[in-house]
């Protein structure tokens, strides 16, 4: 199904790809496409690293193309736009999250669901729909997007620790609103205090929630109460903690890919509560259908959230001061940062330097 | 916690009832309490078998008080009300569900919710919230209650078919109504084909949706197309039906009680899609993440229904001639009728005759 970037894109491009199921990254030079008339063309300035980076650069979810160059939380500033673009201009800046293609006319897109549509682009290592050539994401020195997938970025919102909202903002932003939990005063869990979590706890207090962080982890109780102000901690492994919240909680988002029991967090719900899973374990879960029968509740899903709501998340997380806590890194660290990261070694978001560290080759730089 | 019948209940009643795990039924004297102020007292006329029933009869589900009197789909005939009684009069006709008690005063309970109150009490045997004492069902001669808990019967709603609806009614339309699978035009499974199955096909189709019937039987499909009027039938095991089904329904009651997997179901559904379980099978459902996510579907539960919206409900089946499909059967026949509804051997549930068919023994008759 894919063409050749080489024999259909004329604008060369400098990055960090994995080219096997090591893993591992190195610089390559591939090509993007000409600017299209809808298209914005931007310098990347900083991108985040997300689990999904890895899974896809080890090719665990078995759909990558190799070489993959990832990244899907990207801001940048604009250097050229199409013709016929309108929502923006050079030297603007934007950004860029997990979609850059749909087929903008199937019921999902004109509900501004763009990622539900069956012709939906992953913004890396993925057949882009318009021409069927593989995507390339934000470990690189520059994007091009139609407009319509491109995000407006807030005067006030910092390029560094806001670009992993363009992920991690959405998809728990997302089920927050489309499940109703977003009301003040609900009883909100999070379990799992990662780069989605602490983003989750964040965005659950600013829409006025009593928060509860879930986490096998005790050590993180003093980060969850005095760093994300948390309102409650429990260690999601003890069972007296767990069986004495039976019953109190409206919502909880489950942001924890790894493996793990959801019943105990059934039980914590009230009747007519939702579960709503963000992370997506390999092996199924086990469910149940006693909790979810005598209390009328439910096991949801979301996956991140339509170009029209990520841009109402990053105007909102604008005007509640929300940013991701991350640590800065140059694109030449992303190997060690891949490692850290599979040992949840980071506090809690790596995102790369791009613009002041990555090296692009003389013959490549002045093609762009 | 129980206390005994006999020293608290002064008025002798009759019935059958299972007194082990064999479950098998034999008459039985037992003894309910005098009509209360705002008790109503019924001579029941008819009652449905429901297979939770057999289930408790055989304790499957670990929480039989034996003997056990089952029956929670009664239909009455008056006979005497409480002096604060206001909605019942002496020779109406009612109808008691699977509900005969609760706080009153709880959220859910405000919310008329009654089923997920705490002190919810069941109708057979079950300890009663208000006394301690066990709750004996509608396979007997009388009945009492607390008229909260009692319903009017429609004039024109068959006292014989209609019985079943106080159950299989309710708990297949209150999850259509609750999770919004009630809009005209929408299209909806329901899995399984039994006694809340055609039912449930039936109030699907008076509220205005197109239909489809997934069932492990081929040979149900002239039934549910000719007799239930369903749009469509499915064979759930035929790989090649269920693919060319992929994302077409808005919702799917899924009636079953036996163990089967439910991610076919999923993939059936349209994005935003609900599978509701009704049925409680004994074994967990495997569920994994990736469809839920991918698709922002939904896995809920729902447990019968309150109290007001069980008389929506009988109100709604009255004006559109919903009643289910029956066997009337005397009440010493309801051993073979647990036996031939273990092989589910009925089209679609046995009705027990009572009045027409118990023999209450001279001394107890005497003092009802």
């Amino acid at each position: 199904m894919a063409k050749s970037p080489e024999t259909e894109h004329p604008i060369k491009a400098y990055g960090y790809a994995a080219s096997d199921t090591s893993g591992t990254f190195s610089p390559l030079t591939f090509s993007r496409r000409a600017t299209g008339d809808k298209d914005v063309r931007f310098k990347v300035l900083y991108c985040g690293i997300c689990h999904s980076d890895l899974h896809f650069a080890k090719n665990e979810w078995g759909v990558t193309t190799y070489p993959v160059v990832p990244g899907h939380e990207i801001v940048g500033v604009v250097t050229e736009v199409g013709n016929k673009v309108e929502k923006f201009k050079v030297g603007e800046t934007v950004g860029v999250g997990c979609l850059v293609g749909s087929c903008r006319s199937c019921q999902s897109c004109s509900n501004n669901l763009e990622q539900f549509c069956p012709k939906m682009t992953f913004t890396y290592a993925f057949p882009n729909y318009s021409d069927g050539t593989i995507t390339y994401g934000g470990y690189s020195d520059h994007m091009v997007a139609d407009e319509h997938f491109v995000l407006h970025w807030p005067d006030n919102l910092p390029l560094d620790s806001g670009a992993p909202l363009l992920c991690a903002g959405i998809t728990t932003y997302s089920p927050l609103r489309h499940y109703g939990l977003d009301k003040p005063g609900m009883k909100i869990g999070v379990v799992g205090l990662g780069g989605l979590g602490h983003v989750a706890v964040k965005i659950a207090k600013a829409l006025g929630a009593e928060v509860t962080v879930f986490s096998t982890t005790p050590e993180k109780k003093e980060e969850a109460l005095d760093g994300l102000k948390a309102d409650h901690f429990i260690v999601s492994k003890d069972m007296d903690q767990m069986q004495a919240a039976t019953g109190t909680l409206d919502g909880i988002l489950d942001t924890v890919s790894a493996s793990h029991p959801i019943v105990p967090f059934l039980n914590i719900l009230k009747t007519d509560g939702k579960l709503v899973l963000v992370g997506m374990p390999a092996v199924p879960h086990e469910l149940p259908a006693f909790p979810l029968v005598l209390g009328r509740k439910v096991v949801g899903g979301s996956n991140i959230g339509g170009l029209k709501e990520t841009q109402e998340m990053l105007d909102f997380c604008a005007k509640h001061g929300i940013t991701a806590d991350i640590e800065i890194i140059p694109i030449d660290y992303v190997n060690t940062a891949m490692e850290r990261l599979l040992k949840s070694d980071v506090r809690y978001r790596f995102v790369i330097d791009v613009a002041n560290s990555i090296k692009v080759p003389s013959d490549t730089r002045s093609k762009v």
